[in-house]
Parts: C-alpha cells; sequence; structure tokens
C-alpha cells in the first residue's frame, strides 16, 4: 500500500514556448527542482498549469511526461470536469497513465447541490482504485463545500483521503473539519503556501501549492514536523514578502512562471492567451523582493 | 460565397444513452427536424449540447455526425474555449469537419480586459476562413460587451459577421448595436427565443435558440419577414407558455431534452451529471403546456 | 389573530418624481389599485420598491404613506439589511408603524453559513410580534437556501410563517419544501408572476409580485382556488407575453414604472439612477403588448 | 486651500458593544493612536467600518463623533449608496458634519456601465464642494473600472481628487493609470497594506487601510519618501506576517477588532452578525504573529 502524502506537493506550472505550444522539454527541469528539494509529490493541471487553458490531448502530453520524469515521486493528476463523466473518464486515464491520485474539484453547478455534488465523487471514487484529491476551491470552482460536507465524504467515500484545502480563511477551516473527522483526510493547504504556518500548526500535513522556491516550503514543513516552529517561522518570514508577490491576484501565474524562468526551470514564461503577461517592472519588483530575501 | 445566414439556426441538443454515452444515432432524427422545419441552419455545441460537459474526442465525434446529415444546411459549431490556442485549435478542426461557422463565447477571464478580448477574437479570424459567431453570454461567460466593443469587433475584424445576443435587456441592445454599425453583422437572438418578437422588430436577423419546436420560430420568423406581425403574434403567443416553461432557469437544458425524447426526436432524455433531471410532475406540466398549446 | 396570508400580495412599486425624490402623493393611487383588484395585501420596499436606493428616512414615509392608505388590508415590509441588528431595528420600526409583517431577504455574506443565517432571522423573530416573509432570492442576495435550510425555520421560528421563493425553477422547489414540511410556511411565488400557474397547481398559497396589472394575478389566483385551471390558463396566457416583457432582466422595474405611469397609477415613470429608464422604442412595445392583450 | 492628501489615512473601525449597539465612547482612543502614529488623516464609514450594517442614524453619530475628535485631521467619510441621490444626500450630510472628503465606491449595477458610473460620480461632484476619494473596490461592488475610465474621471470631474485603488493586481494598475494622467489623481493603495511597497515605488501618495498598527505603515511611508527603500522593507518585512493574517479573507475584521481591542484602542472587538467572529485558536495565532514580529 502507498505511503500516506504529507509534506510538499509541489504543484507543476505547465511550459510553453514562445508561440504557446507545449514545451514538454521543459518538465524534466521541473521534476528534478521538484526532486532536489524535497518535495513528497508533485501535482499537475492543476490552476497553476492553466488546465482550463489545454486541450484533452495536450493533458495527455504532459501527464505522460511528468509520470516519465517522476523517478518514483508519486504525481497527483488534476481532473476536474464540468461533467462527471468526463471526470472519470480524466481519471481513469490518469490512473493508467501513471498517476499516484487525482484531485477533483467541484464542477461549476448551476445551484449548489450537496447530493448531486456528492455523486460526482462517489461516481470518480468507483471508476478509480487510486486516491481522490478532493480540492475545496470556491473562488474557481463557485462552490462552498461546508466541514459536514467535507465529512460526508470522508466517511462514506474511502478513496476520498485528501482535501486540499483553499477556502479561505483556511485555519479555522482546518480546525473544524479536524473536529468532525480527525484524522480521516489528510489536509494540504495551497493557495500559495501564505498561510502554511498556521495551517500546519493546525493539523494540516503539508501544502500542495506551487510557489517558485519549493524547498523554502519543504524547510518549513520540516521544522514545523520536529517541533522547531520558531525555525519554521524564520524560514517563512524570509520568503513572505515574495510568495505574497508572486500569489498576487490576477497575476499570480505570470509572475511564477516568471520566476520559475528566472531560476532556469523553464525555458520560457509564457502565459497562454488571454492570460496576463509581466511587463519590465513587475519583474524588477520581483528581482529585488529575491535580493532583498537573500535568494 | 455563402449566403449571410438569417431566419432560424437551431440548437442542437447533444443525444446521451441512459448511461451517459453519447447517442450519435439519434443525431439524424434531429437533423431530419431542422430541415423538414424550415431552419436555415443548426448550431452544435453549444449550452444548450451541454458542450462543457464533454470531452474533445466526443465534441469531434458530434460535429462529424451533425455534418453528415446537414444535407447542405449550414453547420455552425461551439468552439469557446478558456485560451485562445484551444479555442483556435477547435476553430481549426471544425472547419476541417465542414462547420460553415464557429461560434466563439467569451473565455472566462479573471478581469475584464477588452483588449485581451479583441485579440482573442482576431486569432481566431486569423487561423481559419469561415465566419466567427460571437456569443454574447454574460451569464455563462461572466464578461460584459459593450455595443462599442462590439462594434469593434465589426469594424476590425471581418470574420465577424455574426452575433448571438444573450445579454438582456437583448432588444435594446439590439438598437444600440445597429446605431453602431447598421447591418455589418447578423445579429440573432437566443434565449430560448423569449424575445424573438422584438428582437426581429429591432433588426436582428433570425435566432440562434433550441426550442424544442423550431418550426413555430421559423414560421414566426417568416411571418415577421412578410411584414405580417399580427400573424407573427398569433403564432409566438401560442408557443409562448411552453417557451418560457422550457426555458427555466437551473432545470432548461433537461425539460428541453425531455421535450425532444416525447417528441421522438432523441432516444433518451438524459442530462449529464451532475445536471439536474425533471420528475414526473415537471413532466406532467409539460404535457400539460403542449395540450393547452394545441400542439 | 390574523388570517392567514393568500392570493395576490402586490409589490409595491416607490414613487419618485422627476427630481428623484419622493412623491409619496402617489401612493394613494397604488393603494386603491390593490384594494379594487382584489388583492389580499401589499408589499413595500422590495427589489420593485428601489429599496436599496432609499434612505431609512425615507423608507419610513413610505410605510407611513402606505399603511395610511390600507384601510385594513395588510401591508407587509421589506426590512432586509445586510446586518442582524439594522433588520432588527427596521422591524421594529415597521410593526410599530403599523405593518402586518416584515419580509427579510438574506442578509449578503462573505461565506454562506447556515448557522448564521438562522440565527439572523431567530433574532428578528424574538424581536417583533409579527409574522416574517422569508425571502429566498439568490439571485439578488447570493445566498442559497436549501429546502433542507427552510424547513429548519419552519420548525424552530414559528415567526418565519411565510416564503417569498424566488429561486428557479420554483415549482420543484415548491414540491421538495412541501414535502418537509407540509403546509406549515404559506409560500408565494414571485419573479413577475410568469411561474404562477405551475406554483398554485404546486401548493403556493398565492404571489407576492408586482405586475401592473395585478387584477389579471387576482383572477388566475380565483380560478385556481376555484379548481378551474382552464379558466386559469385563459387568462394567464391573455397576459403572458406582457409579464415576460415587463419582467425582463436588467430593466424590469423601469418597465414596470413606465406601465404603472401608462394607466395613470403613479405620477411619474422615473427610477433612480444608476437604474435604467426606457427609450421610446420600449415604451412602443409596451403599448403593442397591451393592445394586442386586448387591456 | 487644503493640503493634497497623502500618507497614512487610517481606515476606522465602527467600534460596537458586547450587545452590539453602537460604542461610540472608542471613537477618541482610535483618533488619538491616528495623530500620535503620524497618520495624516483618517476614514471612516468604509468596508473596515461595517458600514453595511449600519442604520443611517448610527453612520451620522460614527462621523460627528469622529470629526469632534479629529483635532484638524482630515477625516475622510465614505458615503457609498446603491442610488445616486441616496450618495449625494450621505455626502452633502458629510460635508455638513465636517468631513474633508466623501470616499464613494461604485454602486452595484445590475449591467456594467461607464456612461451611468460617470454620471453618479459627476451628481456627487455637483452637490458637494469638498474633494472626491473615488474606491475602486470590484470585490465589493463588482463593478471593474478601467484606466481609461478613471482616466476620464480625472479629466472631467475636477473634484474626483483621489483613487483608492483596491483592484489586484495594484501595482501595475497605478503605472497603466499614471500613465494616462500623470500625477492628476492622488492614488491611495488599501487591501491591509500587503503591497505598500510596490505601490509607493508605482507612485501612490500613500495608504488609506486600516491595519491595527498604523504607526508600521506611516514608517514605511516616511522611509519611502525619504528614498530609503532598503530601510522601508525593513519595517515592511517586520510587519508583513502579521499583516496578512489580519487582512485574512473572510475574517479581516473581525481579526482587525480583535487587534484593536488586545491593543486597549476599543473596547470591544466585536463584530455585527452575521459577521464572524475569532475563535481562540485564532487569538493565540495572533499573539503568536505580535510576539514573532517583536511588537
Amino acid at each position: 500500500m502507498a505511503e500516506r502524502f504529507s509534506g510538499v506537493h509541489w504543484m507543476l506550472a505547465t511550459p510553453f514556448k514562445e508561440d504557446e505550444s507545449l514545451d514538454t522539454g521543459s518538465i524534466p527541469n521541473l521534476m528534478d527542482k521538484a526532486k532536489q528539494s524535497g518535495c513528497r509529490g508533485v501535482v499537475c493541471l492543476g490552476v497553476t498549469g492553466e488546465v482550463a487553458r489545454m486541450t484533452d490531448r495536450e493533458r495527455s502530453l504532459v501527464v505522460k511526461a511528468v509520470v516519465e520524469n517522476s523517478d518514483g515521486l508519486p504525481v497527483t493528476v488534476g481532473t476536474t470536469a464540468a461533467g462527471t463523466a468526463a471526470a472519470v473518464e480524466n481519471s481513469l486515464e490518469a490512473e493508467k497513465l501513471g498517476a499516484a491520485a487525482v484531485m477533483v474539484s467541484a464542477p461549476v453547478m448551476g445551484k449548489p447541490n450537496d447530493n448531486a455534488l456528492f455523486t460526482h465523487y462517489a461516481r470518480i471514487a468507483d471508476a478509480v482504485s487510486i486516491p481522490i484529491v478532493v480540492q475545496d476551491y470556491p473562488r474557481t470552482s463557485g462552490v462552498n463545500m461546508s466541514p459536514e460536507f467535507i465529512a460526508r465524504l470522508a466517511d462514506n467515500i474511502p478513496a476520498a483521503q485528501y482535501l486540499k484545502l483553499e477556502d479561505p480563511p483556511t485555519p479555522p477551516k482546518i480546525s473544524a473539519i479536524r473536529k468532525l473527522i480527525g484524522d480521516k483526510m489528510g489536509i494540504f493547504g495551497g493557495l500559495g503556501g501564505v498561510f502554511l504556518l498556521e495551517e500546519l500548526a493546525r493539523g494540516s500535513a503539508g501544502a500542495m501549492t506551487g510557489f517558485a522556491y519549493p524547498e523554502a516550503l519543504v524547510e518549513i514543513c520540516r521544522h514545523m514536523a520536529e517541533g522547531d516552529q520558531a525555525a519554521a517561522e524564520r524560514v517563512f518570514n524570509k520568503h513572505l514578502s515574495l510568495m505574497i508577490f508572486e500569489f498576487q491576484e490576477g497575476i499570480g501565474v505570470a509572475i511564477r512562471k516568471y520566476a520559475l524562468h528566472s531560476r532556469g526551470l523553464i525555458d520560457y514564461p509564457k502565459v497562454r492567451a488571454p492570460g496576463p503577461g509581466v511587463t519590465q517592472e513587475t519583474q524588477n519588483e520581483f528581482h529585488r523582493l529575491v535580493k532583498v530575501a537573500g535568494l
């Protein structure tokens, strides 16, 4: 049986060339970084991966390239879809291609409907034999999951082993969920890692996020696991201004890709249209923050 | 050169079997209905077609089946995507498969951005050699297009020949747009046909909508084209309660498919999960309205 | 003890003069119309009443004028507020001024929270001794109330005697609620009366809506109460195109006020800025529909 | 003529007692803090002031108490309203009570409409003789203002002297606006101060925000004005984890009031229902961050 997920699972950007075509050639670099940084897993085809702007064929190519370069590092694949049938099909393909887990956000629904949402997850769980990471990200999905609903998933769908919690304020929601289901689900923070310290202190298992300096997140998680909150805080505070800057609403993916490119991890900082790019001034701001952080 | 679109272009539901798999076998029936009813075109892979709940492969299969059964009736294909590159790829494939036009809604964007949206349409226009139906449907896209922006599309992108206007109130918006660009774009109403009379009187070219009784829409358009508004009103009012019922927010596609199934046009009324179904009571309401309308 | 609400409770527009100041002088006309039409009550300070664009002082003036002209007709007063304390204060004042009931929509909340919403209603119920009309209108409030939540209100807050249901599709929601709580709450439709027939057939007690021809709604309710659905349908279908036209999204209140003005019921059709007005073309469309309907 | 606004204008929380009634008695403390901290102004009745949960009468009481305790510090009063007439009335009253400026956000509008919005601001400017702070906060208003629209305000409405910019990403938007209008408007950041450094570097005039430690914001602005960005960064980074924590989405006002209460600035940390409170765990997290920051 697979080891339970914990620590940092790095959300992978999807590299594109200048002409916006897929750049699978940069994926090995990203995977090397994940492994060298001490990440315990990677997640591809999430919001950071610009999954919504890709075709099905491109998604498969990304999963293949990531798995091929994983060297045993668990790969979670985003298989969210607006319909259950498509989410099932995506999930089956991900499993076939070697995914260790699938990550599934709520589909956009005309009306919130807990029963329909429960059935959505149950059907995916029936189809695959790998765990599901339930993504709770109302800003993108428009769907709010109450702690009670999450507990219902945990209690009735054994495959629903993990929660990627991105419904702020996250620290009190972690406590509310854990009060209902204890440790039944492994909870991971996201949102750029901005509340990682509080989340870990409240009992989260780690972070699934795409901060361009995953080694910092790993170090924070390690210090917290060792009970050294003060050390964790030092690392956290050293990187915080950069984390905040990178996670800027409306331009976050573009800054992140610029950062990855600056670090030599992807060949082009390209974001697919109609996503935004970064201007020279934003680039300068980034480099200043890197310098101030001593990186 | 192709004749300019006018009249009724019927929005096609995508037929699914009881297990939610694609039922291309029902597509010939739908196409026969379109032709027999006097529709001047059909549109597949729109919101009525549950396009968001389909995989790319299934979308191609639907386009093929529709084109194969078109007998020369122009087929418009919905190729909307969250990214420009994918919208271009969808559009190129649609053209290759025989589409007469592509219908493209605004992509979901973090921030409204007229320039990015303009470029989105311009890149699609550069890629294909068939006309674009610009879909203005803010409820689904979250993007508002001002009359000025639509005029900018019309004035600068020759392929942007048609507008599917679903931004209520539609009659005054038709007038506002026509004041800016005259007849440069052919404007089609949608929204279940509920404002079809006012739209035609304001200068729309017809309707692109999926009402299960397209022959009624055709008759209304014909009477209006002949200048007989009173006759158009008689047909309209006879069907109005059914149009309103079918277009019910939150359940419209399900009622429409039930209606199509009741008319023998599709083998199953199935809507893909997590979409809603219709209960026995809703079915009874539908049948009563059909009877009251004398259909 | 007061008789239980049923039938048509007319939603009152708030009359403004050309300079947008309050025109209480038109309120007696509106009240006469309500009484002559056979309405069983009126509701002031709802969305139709442009309540959001008024000051507290103006709201009080409207309540006073309405109650003074009520001649015993029950007056329901909209007392919705973003905070519980303000909703309580508004409700207490309404009761003091002679309201028969208060209508309260969910406050806008950062996150949906059933417990906070329940407490909101409970505190209002504790403060006043008149019934509460719970308004379920997610398009305006952004808050979705499940049938289970509505049943919780009905079961635990005796003052929560009525529901104004404007969460489409309304007919199945009426059935879902009645399955849980039977007749415990009197359910009223809204939404311009567009689904009034189905709502009554599903067990609604009537309508709270502002259609400019309330006598038609009264006649429909009467026929349905007498079991003559066919007669109800005849009246309904005669007025339907006008109801749909008046209820047009984005411009409904303006058309309604123009209609009320055309009928001589208010001195000015003025809508407060930044609300829209109606152009000459829209006015012409309205008059044509009136003529076609034979009114 | 009044000096042009710059530096820190502190957004004031509205103090409430345990029973949610207004606690004007705590206002002198807040004003003393503003003055002692070097703030150049205060802003009352904004989102931080829970203005939406207050009655008109309470709003007047707050303005009076703030002005009475201002000792010449300029007081900006939030006078946002859903209708133009009410915004004008609020603004006139604010001026009469001694406000130095009014802050006005876009009203919630069914459809974005630049012309209607322009007229809204123009009518307010016509009515009052004090400057307007245009608040650009789409998360609350639902209205997006393009740099071009803001330039149109600046060019045509002399009273529109200031912009409170809370539309992320704020740094590039500052540059885009300044490219159009140079220094014509004084631009202030908000959003808890989280991007204060970049905003100042891009040419903002200061911050209008409610961080519970305004002295830190003042120090940052001072260092930047003196050209010592490194010193500004040291102060900023020392407080950043606390700023982020306090600005937590969904619970920010509650944490801020807890912080103000902990500092002895308000007698009760009470947030009006249905706003959230803070649990013991959140309080502990706050105190730890204070300690880590060395405050």
